[in-house]
């Protein structure tokens, strides 16, 4: 397998009629302004992404690739999900006119269930983690032949995803690095795929609770990895994809791990210097920026993906005022 | 007084290096990624400025278009406002190395306050209503001789926010009507003033609990009108200001009035449908359309201006999660 800009760029026509073009925001160094760094960035606005997160550019790839024979249309679709795929995949079904089976874990939000069921799709509840939901997601598809759509290990998703990049690239064609949050490795597949060839430097990171990406680069390949942490629910895979890994492996430049403290600090920041709600997963790949676990060279240009929206918008802001 | 476009573009310049771009999402017709609107719509989201409204660029046009005496270093800047002003010239304030005294009233919510302080700024707190703040805030300027930065009543004010104008004209070309949200008029007077001879119509929306405009409108000039509803603190000046009024007699296309509880479900759908957090006076100009109090005619192209976010993210939106 090796997923070519062309896959993308296959991608970007089949889900360009269901999606949002999500902004950019173009913030100068320093407090005035800015987000307190000494260096201006670029954030990628993913989570005004219809449904809250960039699932969606995946999930409609992956059927609309797919769907096109009948049977699919009687026995919908399937997915396993910590929730925001699962939102995304219950979306596209209800657009699509399909129905759709969602497997969540117990450490699912309330809300995230509630966004899903909201989208009109059967939720099941099962499994301690991702992997266990994955699983009984598989045992049931092998029943009712519906058509699985996976989180992130699977090429159309990835993909998908990879639209993120091509977007961007087009609205920000100066950026020289762009850090991206890594869970399952989907979103970060896609940017390396996109970005391969363009000398932009794709940095990875992820929380230190659900180091999915360092085990598979310490191990050599995909391994089991601790889920814990406050981004449990969205980047909490039990291990990187295989596609993520191997396009990691050739393509990645950078990968940075970050505290859920410095996670939280992101989130604040976010509404506080720009009124940006976004998600622990969504605030992890700022985090790098915030706590410093990444620096940028000089004269880099650097991008950010705020890959998710999908909380409290009150508990995602700690303190309400801050100076 | 006329206000011209040199003037805004002059606002432009002086403005531009303290201020973000913000960003305009544009949204198909349609639940599907839309707003539940049987149109589509491009919202500027003038929340995520700089000090979460678009009030910087008046503060900012204002103090540098006049603070080129010494003497108006030592005296610094005041202001009166409910909040979102106060806060804006607060942070420009300190961008610009000078003082700033801000008055409110006591309608003005803990939260702004705390920022206006949290920005540097001496907090005045007196009088019932912004009259009544810019009344004591007026006799203050007396004695101490600082700039005077009206919240929506001074020319370079207007000036200042008519440069948001200019950037939606620039990022969106093909808009026909644009809304926005009036309480003084000096957003609604910027508008104004830009588009006045482009041919894109203006529609100003105000809550029925601070009818401005609508006094304005019905007596022939700025009167005195009741302030109250849930979006007093951002709209609740007592009378339309003189400049906006001038402009509103010769060029406003439209007024329209909406509820409470209209505004309250726009800042619903915002957050549910884009995940972006308005205060009830951002969220007023999409009232409209989500109430139906107005509709586009037949090939319109609608901007919306969503124009502040100074509120606390979970109160602003009230039930979390819904479909």
């Amino acid at each position: 397998m090796t997923l070519e800009r062309s896959d993308i760029e296959a991608a970007a026509q089949r889900v360009g009629p269901h999606l949002r073009r999500t902004p950019v925001l173009r913030l100068p160094a320093g407090e005035a302004g800015g987000l307190g760094l000494d260096y201006p960035v670029a954030l990628k606005l993913e989570a005004l992404q219809v449904t809250g997160s960039f699932k969606p550019r995946g999930a409609f790839n992956r059927i609309l690739a797919a769907a096109t024979l009948p049977a699919d249309r009687e026995a919908g679709v399937i997915a396993a999900s910590g929730g925001n795929h699962g939102v995304a995949v219950a979306h596209a079904a209800r657009a699509l006119g399909l129905r759709a089976e969602i497997f969540v874990p117990e450490a699912t939000p309330e809300a995230k269930r509630a966004l899903i069921e909201g989208h009109g799709a059967r939720l099941v509840v099962g499994g301690r983690d991702y992997q266990a939901a994955f699983e009984a997601c598989q045992a049931r598809a092998a029943e009712t032949g519906a058509l699985l759509v996976h989180a992130y290990d699977q090429e159309e998703v990835v993909a998908g995803a990879g639209t993120l990049a091509r977007e961007l690239e087009a609205e920000a064609p100066d950026l020289t690095h762009v850090l991206v949050a890594v869970g399952g490795g989907g979103l970060l597949g896609g940017m390396l795929a996109w970005y391969a060839e363009s000398g932009v430097e794709v940095i990875a990171v992820e929380p230190s609770n659900c180091p999915t990406l360092t085990c598979a680069m310490l191990a050599g390949k995909p391994m089991p990895a601790p889920v814990g942490g406050i981004a449990a629910d969205s980047l909490g895979a039990r291990r990187l994809g295989g596609i993520a890994f191997a396009l990691a492996a050739r393509h990645l430049s950078r990968g940075v791990v970050v505290a859920d403290s410095a996670i939280a600090e992101a989130q604040r920041r976010l509404w506080h210097a720009c009124r940006v709600v976004a998600e622990p997963g969504g605030a992890t790949a700022l985090a790098a920026l915030i706590s410093g676990a990444w620096t940028p060279p000089e004269g880099a240009q650097v991008g950010v993906v705020i890959c998710g929206a999908n909380a409290d918008p009150g508990s995602a802001v700690a303190a309400w005022p801050a100076a």
